[in-house]
C-alpha cells in the first residue's frame, strides 16, 4: 500500500484482443485541481459499479498511490467538481505468461477516442515480466502519457 | 453528508477562552495541488490521532464537502505529497448558546502564527446562531481567508 510499481506501453495492432477475457469494465474518470501538472495528481473514477478517489505523486516506474473506495454518488458529485472534461475508455484484461495486463480503449473527450495503452502491474521494480507481442513503445517514463496529462495536453505527435 | 455549511469570523480578543473547552486539538495539514486556486480544494488532515482525507469545492456559506477517514501513516506520506509548507494550529471547542463554535489558534507557518479565526458549522443556510460578543468581522465569504488561501497568500492585510 502506498506504491504503485506499473510499466506502460503504446499497443501496436489489435493482437491483445484474442487473449482478452471480457466483458471490459467501463471506467469514467475525472481529475481534480491542476491535472498534468507537477506534483500530486488527484483521480475521481467510476470503474463498473465501484468508485475510487485517488492520490498518485509524480509519476514513473514507481510512484507513491493512495487509493480509497468511495460511495458512486460522492464519486458522481466529484467529477461534476473536475475541471477536466471527463474521460472515458474501456478497459480489458489481458493475461500473458504470468502477468495480468490492462488494455484500455480510449473512448472519451473526443481527441483522445481510439488511443490504446496498455500497462502491467508489478510486485518489485526488478520483476521483468514477458512482453506481449503486441506492445508498441514502452512510455512508462513519457509523463505525456499520464492520463492526467493526456486529458490535459491531447495525444502526442 | 457532501454538503458544508459554515461561517466563518475573525476573533476579537481572548474571550472566547474563558468558554473553551480544552486540551485543544492540535492539527496538521497541507494541501495537493494548487492550493487556493479556483476549483476543489484537496486537504490531508492530522487532527490528534485521527487523519482525513478531504475535498471541498469552491468556497462561501455552503460548500461541497467530502471527508474520508485514512490512516495517520498514509496521511503523512501525502503530506510529504504537498507542495505548501504545513499548516499548523490549535483548534479549541467554545459552546455559545446551543451551537459549538471551534476557535482555531494558528501556530505554523510562521507568517500565519498569532492569526484566530472562528468558525461555526450549521444545520442549515437558514440557521441564524447567537453570535458571540468576541466575534469579529465576518468573513465566510472572503475566501483570502480559506486555510488554502492563507498558506499560499499569508494573511490579508
Amino acid at each position: 500500500m502506498g506504491i504503485e510499481i506499473e510499466r506502460k506501453f503504446l499497443v501496436a495492432g489489435d493482437g491483445w484482443s484474442q487473449a482478452a477475457e471480457g466483458p471490459p469494465v467501463p471506467i469514467r474518470q475525472g481529475y481534480l485541481a491542476n491535472p498534468g501538472a507537477a506534483g500530486a495528481t488527484i483521480r475521481i473514477r467510476r470503474a463498473g459499479a465501484e468508485a475510487f478517489l485517488t492520490i498518485k505523486g509524480p509519476g514513473g516506474l514507481v510512484r507513491a498511490e493512495f487509493e480509497y473506495p468511495i460511495p458512486p454518488e460522492e464519486a458522481e458529485a466529484m467529477l461534476a467538481l473536475c475541471t477536466t472534461p471527463p474521460l472515458a475508455k474501456a478497459r480489458w484484461s489481458v493475461p500473458h505468461a504470468g502477468h495480468l495486463w490492462t488494455v484500455d480503449v480510449f473512448e472519451a473527450p473526443a481527441n483522445l477516442a481510439g488511443l490504446v495503452l496498455a500497462e502491467v502491474e508489478l510486485d518489485s521494480a526488478e520483476t521483468d515480466p514477458a512482453l506481449p507481442s503486441w506492445l508498441g513503445r514502452e512510455v512508462t517514463d513519457d509523463g505525456r502519457y499520464a492520463n492526467a496529462a493526456l486529458i490535459r495536453d491531447g495525444v502526442p505527435d
